[in-house]
């Protein structure tokens, strides 16, 4: 049984890795995709989430989109990378 | 006088470039600061817009942050890239 909300984690691998995960989640019954990403990686999340856009049409719509910043690396090295959350969810 | 909104579009120059912009608009009067950028910029915008947020503290605050895509290139050459509009907006 899959959940209600699905996380793609967005990183460096082709921007489709990340549109089959997300569909492939909603096929399998999440009512809600979460993509996440950081750093560099926030641009591929945004083309990610306007390809499932577009692929899904009006089965799919934007909930909320966030961003923030999270520290990385390790303790005397550490550094503020900026983030993204974008929510895609079902509309049936 | 300054505008109500602003509009600052995010390219390639280095991010401080982009947080000094917003912030001067602010400084000016502005109400709403609205960062604009395409593709691979993407990134940056939500840098410039932590910086911002970070800088000027409880003073700013984000309203509506809105993913889409943009036809570009030449007839025939078209192709969609993704695009990000980040609203700050002065919480006095």
């Amino acid at each position: 049984m899959a959940a209600e909300a699905g996380v793609v984690f967005v990183g460096n691998k082709p921007v489709s890795s990340y549109v089959l995960a997300a569909v492939t989640q909603f096929s399998s019954g999440s009512k809600k995709v979460i993509l996440k990403a950081r750093g560099r990686a926030i641009s591929r999340a945004v083309d990610a989430a306007e390809l499932v856009r577009r692929f899904l049409g009006e089965k799919v719509k934007y909930g909320n989109i966030t961003i923030g910043s999270e520290r990385v690396g390790e303790p005397g090295k550490e550094r503020q990378v900026s983030t993204i959350e974008i929510e895609l969810v079902k509309t049936e």
